[in-house]
């Protein structure tokens, strides 16, 4: 099963439907990466709206994801935790660490847009020291 | 193979990375069209930069999937022909008729918030006119 990548300028849109098997995690991610440095990539939104439910190794997947999105330069969000995804989650002690999430996906785009916005103030800034 | 639907608020996003057997097409069509009555979609972004190829099955599948959503009353773009798709659908004597175009996705969303917002305008005129 190949997750679909979709871009949207400079953001990129996975959405994450059932429960991967090791290989497909593996592809997935480097699909992923590969997508983010091709087209530069400032933002990625993982949808994981479709997910009832999220086990340990899942959750290493997306949280490893992130990280290594987040190594190449672009801001991650996760979007559309179901609350029972959320309860279970905690209860088993993890959380989607170091990434923020939102609502739904639309929330998510908001969010990115804005962080990029923001880093790109920083730059700004930046250049009109030096 | 499903493919998935992404919600934008009241947009869909769906995206076909390959070609479609006649079981994937016909759930396919119907995932979407369920999905679109149930969040009362206003668009649907049907983005096929994946598909280097597009023969007169996979067309005609695209093309009756825009015909079916536009009959439920959203509106549909189509996103990401590349040329060479172009190029053959229109040897073929066919084009995707009746759904536009668009250069990518990004585009797409665009065009469709575009005509929301008229179609909103329309319905905003007509309700000051009762």
């Amino acid at each position: 099963m190949k997750i679909p990548i979709l871009r949207l300028d400079r953001v990129l849109l996975v959405s994450i439907q059932a429960d991967l098997s090791d290989n497909d995690a593996m592809e997935f991610q480097s699909d992923l990466v590969t997508r983010v440095a091709e087209v530069e990539a400032l933002g990625v939104a993982i949808d994981i709206t479709a997910l009832d439910v999220v086990d340990s190794y899942m959750a290493r997947v997306i949280n490893d994801t992130a990280s290594m999105v987040r190594l190449l330069g672009a801001e991650v969000v996760i979007c559309g935790v179901q609350p029972f995804v959320a309860l279970t989650l905690v209860e088993m002690g993890r959380d989607l660490l170091g990434a923020d999430c939102t609502f739904n996906l639309g929330e998510g785009l908001a969010l990115l847009r804005q962080r990029i916005a923001k880093r790109g103030d920083v730059r700004f800034t930046e250049d009109e020291d030096v």
